[in-house]
């Protein structure tokens, strides 16, 4: 549990800045080199390592092992794991609501008896 | 689209933290006090304070209008707004490997074909 919970943190930390969701936008498409994914956000190597750095700390990428590339590429699990945090959260307000309505329902109802 | 992303930036960011997603665990089941959000977290109301601030900022609860309580109510729209950014990328990586198993199944047929 302890372990889940940081692992989200890192997960949804890696999440909240544009640059990187670019990078994972890309990365779903296939493997990209760091030149790859710096080309269209307009930023410097340095930078794009850096962002690299705090998903592969999240494990939402890997690297290849190749020595002169090191191509990214996207691992879809940590990215189920924020996805299944937000749905279990979902089900919570969703009972919720649930419960309101059947709730309401029996109010009506005995208001329909006692007429 | 920067709103967008600006909003995204602050969701994923407010998400980063175990507290603050207890608290919002905690809100998905109904309104609550700032004192009932302290409670069973075991942390000061200041620290509860500053939370509170980086989900507001991320419209992620809204305060009530009562000046002495102040309820906290979860807005279930960022949290539907993260989960669309994940489905999205899913969608991506999901019609990459619908692509891939197209392809192998072209290589298969022509396999088929030649012999």
């Amino acid at each position: 549990m302890v372990k889940y919970e940081v692992e989200l943190d890192a997960i949804f930390l890696a999440l909240a800045h544009p640059a990187r969701r670019a990078m994972l936008a890309r990365l779903g498409r296939g493997e990209a080199t760091v030149g790859e994914l710096a080309a269209p956000l307009g930023i410097s190597l340095p930078a794009v390592t850096k962002h690299l750095k705090v998903m592969e700390r999240a494990k939402l990428i890997s690297r290849g092992r190749n020595a002169q590339w090191r191509p990214c590429r996207l691992e879809e699990a940590p990215l189920e794991a924020a996805a299944g945090w937000i749905e279990e959260q979902r089900q919570v307000w969703e009972g919720r609501f649930d419960r309101l309505e059947t709730y309401l329902g029996t109010l009506e109802n005995e208001e329909g008896t006692k007429r």
